[in-house]
């Protein structure tokens, strides 16, 4: 984990910001201007045998999930998708029909969500499938949400609920697009982020990116019911912590925002207060009988088998 | 061949073209329109084994390549590079150096042309490197070169020379994207491609793309004298019109902007005229004697031993 930040760390350092690009490396995409526009810009690349294991899925299914985790980050961003780039190395020995299936599979989510495929590359190999996406977007509100945006006395929410996405909700979660939507539109949110490494990782994001800290509240944190459908080893709340996939979002809004949400939001999709924001550097998990204990943001060694970073 | 490109003609009326999108599928880039300011977006995948192999060159000439060929074609849609995306995935065994080396091979092109590496998706895997580029433009002048311009009566015209890239110019080639800015700034450039697939298929393409034909002059055609690095298996014609991966710029311009361009070009990259666009749809190849001959784009069969095609 800490070489793979590093790494991360040192390419930020080189790369430096220019315009048109206003937000580089870093955040769960980057923002770019054009004129009075803003642009947001995010990518990801997917592989068969850490992202999905293709004996144990549908082309359909791996071809929607190389789109859907790129439109999650745009929700993150409270954004919506314009347009997407699709690069894919597509195993030869699978065949023409397992490309057409994995292409339906991607273009219904575009149909979906109303994104124009405008671009890519396809190559045929005699390797495993890797396909990259690039997504384009556009901010709903007059600006992106970045991670850094969080302040103490924030309150920490969450949509949905986390754990066991690995029994089969990493591949077919709905990217939080319209919720992302409707929480611009309704309040001024501070910080977001989407849950893919694991509800702690993901708020350590926030939290080093805004510097501040934050107290979650165990017995506040929803548990997905798919954890009952994954082995034992770990305690549920353990698993809504670290699992990731879970491809919910993470936000921040002042403590009226979540009042006025609290008592405007109508979406089907829950939202949960799970914590607060502190003025300090420390994560702290507030256990259900009221202790206070360090939060570390084990979601990172948990996940599939990947070393896998977004810069 | 063919069924690579049903494939994709496929994904095209698969994929409509909405705002902001106003070129997709089937140029060099696509283009979006964001108020008064056009973007020009291009993607491409390369793979370990197909587009380079690892024993035979270095990590810092495999990170260029992935950013140079996509560069390329930001030169051949007249427009110059302003962010780029860089998604990829390293072969675990071969470790932390040889990942930081392919990032200051990469890294070192983008500072050359001052293309921001804005965000990306590093992975490490079991797996051979696989890095997918998507990289953002601006045109040179008021809109970006398609390759669908091109008119009966125009010339056709090249910069540098073709063939024999494979003995080491695939990897080392500089994007034209000076070359391309200069040509915008001189003349109106009709229609414009990059030598990527080979001559030959390459101006079809184009021919393809403005519905018209040609005839290349086979004594015109300015060959590489890397051709000699290669086996004597082809005729160095053959070679120019084929082996492809050249990343030259082939463009069609008035007789007029040809006569201006031979008046005032001083870029140290030469021009060529090589043949003439015709009002049917043939391509032809005018041999050293006179006779016309019928052109097919063999450069494809040619190519390494992928199946690749951008969208």
């Amino acid at each position: 984990m800490s070489a793979e930040f590093d790494f991360i760390a040192r390419l930020q350092r080189l790369c430096p910001v220019r315009p048109p690009v206003v937000v580089g490396i870093g955040d769960d995409a980057a923002v770019l201007q054009h004129g009075e526009s803003l642009e947001v810009v995010t990518t990801d690349m997917l592989m068969e045998g850490v992202d999905f294991l293709v004996d144990e899925t549908t082309p359909e299914l791996m071809g929607r999930k190389c789109l859907a985790v790129n439109l999650s980050d745009l929700a993150a961003m409270g954004s919506r998708p314009t347009a997407a780039f699709v690069s894919v190395s597509l195993p030869r020995r699978r065949g023409r029909i397992f490309a057409e299936r994995f292409f339906e599979g991607l273009l219904a989510l575009a149909e979906e969500f109303q994104v124009t495929i405008a671009g890519g590359d396809t190559n045929s190999w005699d390797g495993p499938l890797v396909c990259s996406v690039t997504a384009l977007g556009t901010p709903c509100g007059r600006a992106p949400v970045l991670r850094s945006g969080a302040a103490p006395g924030d309150v920490v929410m969450l949509t949905g609920a986390c754990g066991g996405s690995l029994s089969g909700r990493h591949l077919t979660f709905a990217p939080r697009l319209r919720e992302a939507a409707k929480l611009v539109e309704l309040v001024d949110v501070h910080a977001m982020i989407d849950i893919s490494d694991g509800l702690a990782a993901d708020v350590h994001h926030i939290l080093r990116a805004s510097r501040v800290g934050a107290i979650l509240d165990a017995a506040a944190i929803p548990i997905h019911s798919d954890v009952q459908q994954m082995p034992p080893d770990k305690a549920p709340l353990e698993r809504a912590l670290s699992d990731g996939e879970d491809f919910e979002l993470a936000f921040t809004v002042s403590a009226d925002a979540a009042a006025t949400l609290q008592r405007t939001w109508r979406e089907p999709t829950p939202l949960s207060i799970i914590g607060q924001i502190t003025a300090d550097n420390e994560c702290r998990l507030r256990e259900p009988g009221g202790a206070l204990r360090s939060l570390p943001p084990m979601g990172w060694t948990y996940r599939l088998d990947a070393e896998d970073s977004s810069l």
